[in-house]
């Protein structure tokens, strides 16, 4: 792959610029004073930098039977993100000193495939200079553009999906879909590389099809029922998983399917769960991974703005994305002498 | 009363038969695919095997001041049952080995009465044969005709209530509704046989009259408050229950109504319960449930699709009857050389 | 400030009667039956009886930039909670004997400032006898209008506030609003008197200026997060507090913004929550501070009906009053011979 500083005109070609209004009253500044959005120039990709990149596509989960309005959900979870506060008082970490970077959105206009070999042609360059990439869905086929990221760094990689459901469904009519992206990750050539490890993070039961789990254990990936991660198991579990890893050398990718959380909590997504994880559970969650210093990127998919019941569900998306900068701030302040959290 | 054998034609004339699209695919069969729509040959109600039926009924509901649509419940709860899996991969449990038969819907045109009545020739023909009903509501008064099945048979029976209200109101001018099954169960003539005895879980102090508690404990009857029950406590509550139960050489009927569970994870009901227990704990009762072999019966009862949100209510309906299912599967692989949980 | 026996006649002026409809039963009688609706005569306002008022404003969230409809709050509040059982089975304490005083709503018709001034002039009279006023909002700019009251007595004050955020805004324009109350009172002249402590439980770090908390802090004041409050140590935390007011020789006002709960269970506020506190613990935490005999006024704010979804945050906020009533019907019992809880 080409370097990011050579390749930066190309693949900005590839995304839509994006504008929020600011809201920031002189005594209660927002985030989105503090985020940069445009273009990435060549030296925007700083190491450690968050890159934020919509992907509103939808394609894949109407192909896979469900129901559109995903693609909605970049520009819901934008607006609610940007009114948060550049600082969190509870861990006293400053999200201002992390310089966010919002690329704007990854075109979709053309075929699911098209727009997924854009997203990992982006991702690729955001991983290939160390900044962090944070992609907001569209359904859960973003997370196979943002594989195809991962895979032209060629380094061993370690997948933690959040999901009710494994997403290793094999292709329709040889075409991926939002119930795939992880097969086709799995299943991907690599030309010597060694393949990705994978674990599902709150799989339902009653949601999960025993040819997937077997197909899954035949390759070494892991299935956590969701049963079994309530209140402090589901981050025990994640940073066990995380360090596991990187014993083995692995740097980590979380994607996080909103339709692991509970209907209740999250009621814009398009496959509601009547069992899911709690909302501030999986929340506190992303700060965790924000934390770890084995996570390099993050995606969070499957908010569908279209079935959201007062913007519930992309409130509480905001919030996920706050907290993993929250954690992103408090690994730097550990790591470094840069600010962060003190 | 007849056997099953002799009274089947007749009892099945009470019944309307119900259809289920098929959304198997090849790696990802659904329940649907292994459950036996239609009528039941006299050889079909074998010991053990699952025996749905709905009672879309909402008539009680109505005469006791409350706000119709639970008649729609037993359609909805169906379209999402037969979408789910027929495997439970965390407890390695074998839904399609149970055979469910599911009779379809109890004619509801006459008056309640005449409803409550078929109902309990069909569920006392089911319990007859040792097989175990499962009743889709339809508003409480469901329980009254599921209580005239096991009049029927004339056996000791505890009757465990999982409900918001304790469901003992007096008839009104004489007749009975959605608030007075149990009232109408615990004071039905019965020919020398034992009172049932009865228990009320996860009870509302706040939407709980004096009077009827008074009542209900001059007949031994108990009240477990709501908040009394939180997580594993309400599993371990129905256990206790049901060993004692056991030991006293009664069967139990296990009766869920929807409202016993918070508005926001439950929606859709005749009236919503803002405090109410977490459904993910309700959905494991009803799972523990299906592994006591004292449970004989089980109903669920009060969703009500018209003040549902995005089929919440239903969803969660079917995860709870999936869960029982899952239970009984269990229950099965302890007590017999037949497949289930292995 | 004068007595509320001379003064009756005046402030009664400020407040317009309601009427509810009494659905009781026989065997089911309701709080509605057991509660005096209309003016205080002067011998009305005894020492520890509760009393009821709405405050139907909304013009403190208009100027906050917020969206309208709490002025609605109060008629739906009350609808839900009149139809409550007077008596809490849970703990056996007799709701009934507070013999509950609802005074009606304050009239609003004038400006934001003369309304809060009315409700002040109201809560102030109620306090001065001893009596326990309990609010219901309206936007928070309600609790500067309670403030109004207890600055008419002059006595060493705690406030308690649950809260999502701090409520410590500055004026917009030299105007108070739903974000300023607690601003307004810390900063209100008081002619030499101690000036109030504060504390907020359940404040959400993204969505607390960092300005705010530094100004807060410099007056002592105390932010507990929501994370750190959950399940028994969010009535813990609430039990210390007042303890430790007591023992300084402050009496305890807790105000209760409904929005600090998770927008799952109050969907119906001004700004939902996406990961506020569950809705039961808040109900519970109502019940212990109506049993600790530091607190003397309660109000409840900005339930937002026009946002809610089937009532849902209407009847929990019903049940929210209800459980302080049932606190004090315990805390009277255990300290006197009057009837309470035995």
């Amino acid at each position: 792959m080409s370097a990011p500083s050579s390749s930066a005109a190309g693949w900005c070609g590839r995304l839509d610029p994006v504008a929020v209004a600011d809201v920031s009253r002189p005594d209660d500044p927002r985030l989105g004073r503090f985020t940069t959005f445009g273009q990435a120039t060549p030296d925007a990709l700083r190491p450690g930098r968050p890159v934020l990149l919509g992907f509103p596509q939808e394609e894949g989960v109407r192909r896979n039977g469900g129901r559109p309005g995903a693609a909605g959900a970049p520009a819901r979870i934008r607006h609610w993100l940007y009114r948060l506060t550049p600082w969190d008082g509870q861990h006293n970490c400053d999200l201002a000193s992390l310089e966010l970077l919002d690329l704007g959105d990854v075109r979709t206009g053309g075929s699911l495939e098209e727009s997924q070999e854009a997203l990992g042609e982006v991702v690729g360059a955001v991983l290939a200079a160390g900044a962090i990439p944070i992609v907001l869905g569209g359904g859960h086929e973003t997370a196979f553009g943002h594989y195809l990221g991962w895979h032209r760094l060629a380094r061993p990689l370690g997948i933690v999906n959040l999901d009710a459901h494994l997403d290793v469904r094999p292709c329709i009519e040889g075409r991926g879909h939002s119930g795939s992206p992880f097969r086709q990750a799995l299943e991907h050539p690599r030309n010597g590389t060694e393949a990705p490890v994978y674990a599902c993070l709150g799989a339902q039961p009653q949601a999960v099809s025993r040819e997937h789990v077997r197909w899954l254990q035949e390759r070494g990936g892991e299935v956590f029922w969701a049963s079994a991660l309530q209140d402090r198991r589901l981050r025990e579990t994640l940073a066990g998983i995380c360090q596991r890893l990187e014993r083995e050398g692995r740097v980590v990718w979380v994607s996080l399917d909103a339709d692991v959380v509970r209907a209740a909590d999250v009621p814009g997504v398009s496959a509601p769960n009547p069992l899911g994880l709690d909302g501030r559970e999986v929340a506190a969650l992303a700060r965790v991974a924000g934390t770890l210093p084995a996570v390099r990127s993050f995606d969070l998919v499957e908010i569908n703005p279209s079935f959201d019941v007062d913007d519930r569900s992309a409130r509480w998306a905001a919030v996920v994305v706050w907290s993993f900068l929250s954690g992103l701030a408090d690994r730097r302040a550990r790591s470094s002498a840069l600010p962060g959290c003190p």
